[in-house]
């Protein structure tokens, strides 16, 4: 058992050249475009449909998680590197930490111990720069929005009051999130309402997340919604000619980028975190480019099954033609005893009663699962203050309902502590392969969709639609909008939309207090509940705990 | 003579692997971090002190400009590769555009025609990240300040309204420039006025440019002046614990970029653009990283010599030891004009009186580079509409002086169309060297070099202070900050303060509106005039005309 932090795990790893992780894949050098030596991005052609078709695809998924995370990236590290030694060519395919929560409570996005993608410190800061092109080309579109109602000659008319499209920065930034710009007289522009999100929010991202193509990604950043005319007539983003200009913006940005794992398996990385708020897996093309190169890839979806999987399955591998052959549950004894009632400070104390009664939740995630008609294994991510009894029930109680469990030790060993979990894998998807089965069709309407999802996966006896998701109804059955997915914004902590609701709630309503729109995504948002777009610092801040010498070695960094 | 664009010119062009440029500098690629083929980061292990010294070190500078700039950066590259050409080993060391412009009216700043650094659409675009980090950089220490403004337990007690850090962003966006953040209750901090600067106009940008090493950095990170406390009481980002994490997010933009000009010679491009209201020159590091990798150095300082070369002789080679041997003044016939009384119009038209009349503002410049101790070279960027006669002139007026005027065409030729120019440079620098000047030193009183620029340079009779200057004196006085450099920011467009003062104007005094301070690059910054650091997008913005096709090719990028 490690006492070392995860950055210094990190910094004691002696990196391979990025050009020796592509030659795992059979990229040459020459294929990759290298951002400093231990980076690259991937360019598209390597994408191979036909071989994207014959490898294996399996996605890690949770438990509805505590505030902490159950640890679902250090698991998908951890499976890969367990899976390549066990003799299978894997790559662990995962999305694109945020900036802003690594100032804040959260920290980076990782992985951690012995399961970790390196640099740590680039992945966890700019990266190669995605997240910044992202946020370019969204506050592109702002800017041309906001000289468009300043303009004489142009002027489309757009009524300042209808304007959906908010500006975003990757920071988290409270005294963004409202307000009033263009103030200081007629050379400031015009005065009105906006607001900053987060830069993960941004429909850029999910577009970027979506597309398939260079051209797809145009058409796309072409069809995003930016609110009416005094004429009450829609505009788009290609009303303002700015679907080139964004796309010129991320034309690397749409380029998978190419790490390594600590035992120097491959790792890709691109786009979409945020499950509860946005779709929150990684990008089509990076999922497809995983899977041109590599036998297996094992991929995440943020936060717990009700959310990233079920965005994953229903939007993604629906839309994209996946096919996952495996789903991997994270859980973890700490979330099961919160389940069954364990307060924050007894989380760490062992209580098989508890554990007991939360597995309730557990079970209704597997049969959520077994709905995609997909064959679940339950990964144990193991800590150091779980006791034998409360995992040993945990590996019964799935077994009598004929799913496997077993204890996953990624973060104390790597890969030396995931070939069960590998070996488990392997057998569902050598053995127990199926086609898997989308809850919902695109094609069905939009309250018959919202209604499936929140009946069958949350439990949900009902959905009331508040007065202003009604009249968000009619605008998109008016826009002829019908045809998208539904991307739920919905806490994470509860299968409902009320987080206090911990286990498997039964009986309960869900609401949706309004409907939004990401036409260039093709997503029809419900609001759950309060969702926040951009999250703010806590009282100490991380930032004042990092340090960096004068050689440039970072610490403080999680 | 060509009549393709510039972007038509540098995509024709077969670019080498980025690690032959280095070796062309004998550097290692191992040595080198490389972002893509065609563009790399230099370690700053690869700065030797001792032989920076021993080389040369060119400065290009211009006549007060017309609108549309008079080609100094095509100048510095045509002269790089004019030199290379008559066997001299030489670097252009240039600044980096900023995204803004790029979208507005202004294009990008890679120069133009057959004198180019490639890949221009990169260089123009995200580069290699360096204001990306700037810009959040900048946007954390904001963060920071709301998030202490809101906090109950590590309260600096901050009076929002004396706060004077300002949020940026690289988006021409005038409707950021006044705001109110906060809004919204209590969980969004609380309420004041702010705006967006443009990301080059950020002072963490104007240290970067002044830092000599990371831990330099750091400490002016953390010298930062913010605003008082409701006691009174100075607050610095070291207040705030921000230097170290500001300092992370620059850990790699403090690096300079290598990439390669159109005869395949190396540029180096770091930092610092907008000579008006920031130092304007690329970075010391930069600088110094060339002239330890190269015989000759070509670098180049913003808008007219009245503030680029100023800055770049008084705040930067005084404080980092620089020895500029040669100084080459840019003029172009219509900038000539245009100072004889062309209107816009007739720019284009030839006009030898004209020409004749406006060559006293050049001549001030030759002055003003003398009283430097060093001799300056005229070149004439040659335009099509240029006649003989106005060229024969200039360099006749330029010999009777004792100064060598050269016609410089390197936008149609390349480096061929250079070769004279650099035969006159290599003149000056191995027969006529000078140990260079400075006008003012730091240590005098801050109204003394106030007034020197003003008087010497700018040609002013007297120099007014505002009372709002009176009372930022004060403050800087009691502050302690009397050794700062003076960076002034002043129109480009005439020696005075006037914009409409074209030529050589006399007479005129300057008047101080008011003075900031940038404690962390060690700036006093006089505002002489209403100083505008954001602009705005024009009625049809470039954007709209930007094309990528799907085989990501680019077109209307200038």
């Amino acid at each position: 058992m490690s006492h070392k932090s995860d950055i210094e795990i990190a910094q004691a790893k002696q990196l391979k050249h990025i050009k020796k992780i592509a030659k795992k894949l059979e990229v040459d050098e020459d294929d990759i475009e290298m951002y400093g030596k231990y980076k690259a991005k991937l360019p598209l052609y390597l994408i191979d449909d036909e071989k994207a078709k014959n490898n294996n695809l399996v996605l890690v998924t949770a438990l509805t998680p505590t505030p902490a995370g159950e640890g679902k990236t250090t698991t998908s590290i951890g499976l890969t590197e367990g899976l390549n030694k066990i003799g299978k060519q894997a790559t662990v395919v995962l999305r694109e930490p945020s900036l802003g929560p690594v100032f804040g409570i959260k920290g980076g996005a990782a992985g951690g111990g012995y399961s970790q993608v390196v640099p740590m410190e680039d992945i966890n800061l700019h990266f190669t720069g995605d997240f910044n092109a992202i946020e370019k080309a969204n506050n592109l579109l702002s800017a041309l929005i906001d000289n468009n109602l300043q303009s004489r000659t142009n002027n489309l008319n757009i009524d300042p009051r209808t304007i959906l499209w908010k500006r975003v920065i990757d920071m988290n930034d409270r005294s963004l999130r409202q307000i009033t710009i263009g103030l200081g007289g007629t050379a400031n522009g015009i005065p009105r309402e906006d607001g900053f999100n987060i830069t993960p929010a941004s429909e850029v991202m999910a577009i970027l997340c979506m597309a398939t193509s260079l051209s797809d990604l145009k058409e796309r950043l072409g069809n995003i919604f930016i609110g009416f005319t005094f004429q009450n007539k829609p505009v788009f983003a290609r009303d303002l000619k700015a679907q080139d200009a964004m796309a010129i913006l991320l034309k690397d940005a749409i380029k998978p980028n190419l790490v390594q794992t600590l035992e120097e398996n491959p790792a890709i990385i691109h786009g979409g975190p945020f499950a509860n708020i946005a779709q929150g897996t990684n990008t089509i093309i990076a999922t497809k480019m995983g899977l041109s190169l590599s036998n297996y890839v094992v991929t995440e979806a943020g936060f717990g099954a009700d959310l990233g999987a079920e965005k994953f399955l229903n939007i993604k591998s629906q839309y994209a033609g996946l096919n996952p052959k495996c789903v991997v549950l994270v859980a973890t004894i700490r979330a099961l005893r919160h389940h069954g009632g364990s307060p924050k400070e007894e989380y760490n104390s062992p209580n098989l009663e508890r554990v007991k009664n939360g597995f309730k939740n557990l079970e209704k995630h597997i049969e959520n699962i077994q709905k995609f008609n997909i064959q679940p294994v339950v990964a144990v991510n193991a800590f150091t203050s779980d006791t034998k009894e409360e995992i040993g029930f945990v590996i019964a109680k799935c077994a009598s309902i004929g799913v496997q469990a077993v204890l996953a030790e990624g973060w104390a060993k790597g890969g030396n502590g995931m070939t069960d979990l590998a070996a488990a894998v392997v057998d569902v998807v050598e053995n127990k392969a199926t086609v898997f089965k989308p809850l919902y069709n695109w094609k069905s309407p939009v309250v018959e969709k919202i209604e499936k999802i929140a009946k069958e996966i949350y439990g949900a006896v009902a959905v009331d639609f508040d007065n202003k998701a009604k009249l968000n109804l009619r605008r998109i059955d008016r826009l002829g909008f019908n045809d998208f997915a539904i991307c739920m914004a919905k806490t994470q902590k509860s299968f409902s939309d009320n987080e206090k609701l911990i286990g498997r709630p039964e009986g309960f309503t869900v609401t949706v207090r309004e409907i939004e729109i990401a036409a260039g995504a093709q997503f029809i948002i419900p609001i759950l509940g309060k969702m926040m777009r951009m999250p703010g610092l806590p009282a100490v801040p991380a930032s004042e705990n990092m340090t960096i010498d004068n050689n440039g070695v970072i610490s403080g960094l999680s």
